[in-house]
């Protein structure tokens, strides 16, 4: 792979990714100047995340407001792979998924693919995946979902209301497609082969359209339950892509959930945060404070300015002079770092205590079959 | 295909099946007068479809049969594709089955694979599958199963219990051993594929050894589920097998529950069962009575003689009395089939009565997940 080249795939990202190139080659579109005042003029909100391309391209997502305008609903569904505890990148869709709901007042349903990620996951048990998927969950009801508009779907546990609709999606899928969209071979085990079916299914479980806002790199799913989706007279699914959150160990690939040491979990102290972000948050300064304060930093490269920008500095003039101060010198690396330290600790503090207050109610959230 | 070969996979038989080149074919073993003796004196019994081969293959029956005279128990699992309504040829291993219950003393699970009707049919919808599953399951419990140690599973609503087995299976077979077993072709439909994986996954529902009495083309499912067993610290499932209960129009392949004509129903009424056997039972007679008593008919490709061998006329002498004669001429085919019918009808005046019966107590005999 040469470094203008790069993957993604639900299973697999790496490299630089180009985003403009990613619209091209998945045939999306980008969210245009047009779309954003149109979803300004709805919501009443510039949400940030918006404003600076986090979220960047979609499908259809024109036609869901158009819809809405005259008055038509439709739900909202996102979801997570349950293959470790969740880190701070899992939860830019969902943040973001939680601020649609408020704005159009829908109902969301929140997948956990505990069987997806112990069929492509050599060293996964169920067990293990189904704990973690509980784990998740009470991040997801920490973010502040009210359980009257929320469900929260586990695949082991309603695979009763699941299956049923994926199958129809299943009779319409063949090995061919599943090989030209996720480049299954011979070797692929039959869960996986099988399992975009079961991704498909939320989104046919109301008659109503879906918006799904999620990463980037799981949208090879949905092109194919678009495609599924006429054919057993049902909605096309509309979506709303987010960038990938870089590693802290740099641009390069997706946050892991898998790799302790590039990933700030939604569970880690105080004192790990700081130690991780000090240790491993690739830094686009230079190599000692003198020089750094005569050529200065890089922000676009640094992933604490990053994280900055994605996530916790939503206030834009803020964000803007730690841009310059970084760039001109002014701002040394650990002084960047000790901002999104604090951020990211404020931020843990409150979510850690809504999150053991959700092991309460989490059954309230649960759908049941 | 020349007029020696034939074909048995679990979706297509046809040709005059060989038995002795199929048990090569499968790797299965023939059942030895050994076996049939061991059988003889553990139940008592000289059971007429074991004594007749209508049993005639298997895989691992020794085993169960020395670990049950070591007092370790077993289960017995069946089942049935609800493409439409039963059969007659559909009752002989339920037949076979509730025979072994009532001899071994054993617990029971009965698979309705609803799904896989769907996935394989492309006119039939999941409503219809499982509207079949339900009627079918009736005639299973018309044979006298006792529903305290009867469980009937019917595939898309007890998917809660299977799929979490199905996934411990389903992540042990890759694509290619499914095109190997079942010749699945890059055009295969995601519910094919994965399919096998739910009929294996009654095999692991308590943790014993279990037997499972079915018609030999359904022995590719268990071929695979044999290889994974090990893989997940399972027993090996082990299989008797029946042969293939021939078409009313004769004999080159299964009875079809798809084709009307050559089918009889057990939901048919005395003059449909009178019809279908007088009009189509594939007869090894002469074509005029004079010549039949001068050159005699053959029983051994006579449909009527065959039904009687397999299901209906559990009496050696008199079924021995009805070959000489049929095959002197003296009995005409007239006269064979109206022994054959008044046999069927016997049978299912009191089959469709229980029939009625079990439609009130069926809930007793579902797998409650």
């Amino acid at each position: 792979m040469s470094s203008d080249e790069f993957v993604v795939t639900p299973w697999h990202v790496e490299g630089d990714i180009d985003y403009d190139k990613l619209i091209k080659q998945f045939g999306t579109q980008k969210i245009s100047i047009d779309l954003l005042s149109k979803l300004q003029k709805i919501t009443g909100e510039d949400h940030f995340m918006l404003r600076r391309g986090v979220f960047f391209s979609h499908r259809d997502l024109n036609l869901i407001l158009e819809n809405y305008e005259k008055g038509k609903d439709f739900f909202l569904y996102t979801g997570r792979g349950p293959s470790g505890h969740t880190h701070i990148g899992h939860l830019i869709p969902w943040v973001f998924a939680k601020w649609l709901q408020d704005k159009f007042n829908v109902k969301i349903y929140f997948q956990l693919t505990d069987d997806e990620k112990f069929f492509s996951r050599q060293d996964l048990s169920l067990e293990e995946t189904n704990n973690y998927a509980l784990e998740n969950a009470l991040d997801f009801i920490a973010l502040g979902f009210k359980s009257e508009n929320t469900k929260i779907i586990i695949n082991t546990k309603n695979i009763k209301t699941l299956y049923p609709i994926a199958a129809q999606v299943a009779k319409k899928i063949n090995f061919s497609n599943t090989k030209a969209v996720f480049g299954f071979t011979n070797e692929t085990n039959l869960g996986m082969i099988f399992y975009t079916s079961l991704q498909s299914a939320p989104c046919f479980i109301e008659d109503k359209p879906v918006l799904i806002p999620l990463g980037v790199d799981q949208d090879p799913h949905f092109r194919i339950t678009r495609d599924v989706a006429p054919k057993i007279n049902k909605f096309k699914p509309a979506l709303i892509h987010n960038i990938m959150i870089p590693s802290l160990l740099g641009p390069g690939g997706k946050m892991s959930a898998s790799d302790e040491k590039s990933t700030v979990y939604t569970t880690d102290s105080p004192e790990m945060v700081k130690k991780k972000i000090n240790k491993y948050a690739f830094s686009g300064g230079q190599p000692d404070a003198d020089e750094h304060r005569k050529i200065g930093g890089n922000p676009d490269i640094d992933v604490s300015y990053q994280y900055l920008r994605i996530f916790f500095e939503p206030d834009d003039t803020k964000l803007k002079k730690i841009y310059d101060d970084y760039k001109s010198g002014k701002m040394l690396t650990g002084e960047l770092k000790a901002i999104l330290i604090e951020k990211i600790n404020k931020f843990l503090s409150a979510h850690q205590e809504k999150r053991e207050q959700a092991r309460k109610n989490i059954d309230e959230y649960m759908l049941k079959d």
